[in-house]
């Protein structure tokens, strides 16, 4: 069911990779609620070929851009608002990676050189983001910014590994830029804390199987699917949700409130 | 702009007084985006008469009840299912009174049994409403109710006095009912921390002009109107927001998250 | 190890009901380093005569004072000022009593009657303490009040019910009061989250069992004893910490800020 | 007055700069109370010579440290441990700098090359503590960490600029390693958020009278000074805070929970 919620609308989705992704769910329901779409990845993310199947549903170009390059983001704004003929009303920030979490390093042995890279892929691209289109005034008034992040910025999750300080971050300069956005043109910009989710990335991460079961479990109405995610952001890019700014947003059927459920309690006695 | 996003859903609207209330505001977008009303408050405020000028725009009928009296709640849910042929799928509480403050005893005056009755009615209500829906199972699969509350609950503001620890008990009860609800019936239940608003119960309190200006100088965004609250309530109650449940959402133009702004010291320096 | 650094300062004790009371432990603690003590508890609980044991070893007198009256409140006062011969430094507040949980009631069950006595037991009586001693301007410059909490007030632990509502409404009145009276007389009041700890009260609850074992294995120190919680106590009570105030400190071996800890996924996946 | 608190312990001080610095009013007080220690700073602030004057006082070694340098780290370590003849108890982090602010580049033209500096001096610098002493196993059973941070972590200050970020990451690091620590060695790790403090790093921030003004006005007991932090802290470092860990502990004279004071107000209504 679609209400053209996002009609008149144009948006950059970065970081979708394949169908499990939430940035694709979300390209697709912002599509069918009428907006106008530019799709984004890394380059070597592009190359999987996958993102094809998603422009075509979406009628919406792919314009690569590392977003811890400042000229490619300045060409990828440059290139969207040509294709829109105009400025842009809401972005998707769905960017995380930890080399030290792939190569297997734990907490306590980071490879401090992995972990900048981290931060700044996975943190610090938000600010990159948000920077390229403040200099070049590319949002419109009243324009939406979402970053996915995760609950691990605020408790510990052992598997989440630097992945927690990098969302912790994100989260932070959510807030500080949400600030100075709000104050030149009504921009508002959040962070929505989602369940774990079954991505093609989350997948990656050890033990992941036993902490999505976990957070079932914890999740009064088990964990949020990455379609009920893409439905979320929707409610947060329309005009329903002006006023709405510097917020985290759990999105996560109840888990961030929950103390322990009895469910979780049997499952321990057994 | 209407999206029909609530078309075919039927909810109750406790707390409209007259026209600047959020409640009422919150009623008309309903009824614009589709849902069918039920209006209620307590008998002494329906003499009034304000209400009907809402009841004939939202075409919904209007059932008194007190909400600390058990009878009138059940009464209340009889008529409204009776009314719709069918169960509710949202409900706003917009219920708050304090006599201390009314009274003008300050927080280390306070009579304790009034403080007993504003605890009753602001917050504790919410829990007879929702036991009232329990017990009859009146409530649909995937249902929503939103409650009214401040960000006194969790930072002090010295005029909101009592009120503050009413707020605080209301956000409790949302959390502990939520995951009940969420278990039993897929239900969610979030508080929603909005601006502070002129309404005709806001403008009682004391010392209420200053704090609005502080607010409105605070929130990188300015104070959020009551039609701006009533947008957000509507994409609660919509079905984009499922798996938003037990959260306390400040809606706040991004007060919550600041430590100073600009302009509020800029105006001390003065 | 004794450090005397309550030394010269004199404190009120409510609560200790018997040797596994976190009160009690408290008092022989506070006495160790020096305080002089009043205890207080309910008159019946006092029948119990437990708490003469604890009177010898702290060489302080037990005066009965039911929380809910303000002529035993301010008798209490009256009497201790008297014994001290001067003003009083420190408070604990160890109080909590739902009756909805011992008849059984669960939380979309209450007994409406028993709930406003769980609030004015558990939560309010803060609130009539400290009035109490505003009143009579019964505490020193720089005095400590510490009333103990759950976590149970920011998360669900279903079996705690209707004691998660009061817990949040007692956080919102130290912070409440904790304002004016850090302005009147520089007098901090904090809260302390505790651990689940097998006290005699704590022991009632059902389930109880069950959720000491999940905290444990939840908290990366496990649970913290009712010996480290007088230990902080003391710290609290100290002028070591005469800034902290407002605030609400978890004492639980790092629980608070755990997503989920290696060993509980280890036990569920048995 | 002295309580012998830290009798027998042996800590490092990160960042004692000057006698207005809170690790030097930090070192003091874990010396009266009857801590040995080692200073460190980075070089170039050691050349200044000041800390020379703690050294005697303290009678503690100087050993210079970059805190971006692993072998520094290493040998530093190695030297306290030779030095004290033993393991290490506790260790104050007081550490930070901002590239960015220095330079007075406002944070929506923040330089990313110093960017990455102010973050890994100022927050993965923890890591990199925490992690060398894990490595060498340099911590006693129920150590103590605490690195001092500051409330822009959680809500926006705009001068604070890229600090506040880099804060974020800091408490995250705390949180993170905490856990390891706890389950391997009972070893804690806090941060504490203090008042804003007028030391030498403080004032060169851009607007810092404003804020410290608006920061004492805001507080109901005031801002917290130094050597009230510097008592703080020796509480952190005493057995008697064993099961306190993970936690961002306010020391601020009840600022964090203040939504405003009517101080606040009334200076705005001038």
């Amino acid at each position: 069911m679609a209400y053209n919620l996002l009609q008149g609308k144009k948006g950059i989705i970065f970081g979708a990779l394949d169908e499990k992704s939430i940035a694709w769910r979300t390209a697709l329901k912002c599509y069918e609620e009428g907006a106008q779409l530019v799709l984004t990845n890394a380059p070597v993310a592009l190359r999987m070929g996958e993102i094809n199947k998603l422009s075509e549903a979406t009628n919406a170009p792919v314009i690569g851009a590392d977003v811890t390059n400042m000229d490619d983001l300045k060409k990828l704004f440059e290139d969207a608002t040509a294709h829109f003929g105009g400025k842009i009303d809401f972005i998707l920030h769905s960017i995380g990676m930890s080399l030290n979490v792939r190569k297997g390093k734990s907490y306590t042995e980071l490879d401090y050189g992995f972990n900048q890279k981290t931060l700044d892929i996975s943190a610090m691209s938000l600010h990159r983001v948000l920077r390229t289109a403040w200099d070049m005034d590319a949002l419109n008034e009243w324009g939406s910014v979402v970053a996915l992040t995760y609950i691990a910025a605020q408790r510990v999750f052992p598997h989440y590994s630097e992945m927690a300080d990098a969302k912790a971050l994100l989260e932070s300069v959510a807030r500080s830029f949400g600030y100075h956005y709000a104050i030149k043109k009504k921009v508002r910009i959040n962070t929505v804390s989602q369940s774990p989710t079954r991505t093609t990335a989350g997948s990656g991460v050890k033990g992941f199987d036993g902490f999505m079961n976990y957070a079932e479990k914890m999740s009064p109405m088990g964990n949020a699917s990455s379609d009920d995610c893409a439905n979320y952001c929707v409610s947060l890019f329309s005009d329903l949700t002006r006023m709405v700014t510097m917020q985290n947003l759990f999105h996560d059927g109840g888990f961030s409130f929950m103390g322990v459920t009895q469910e979780v309690l049997n499952e321990m006695e057994k």
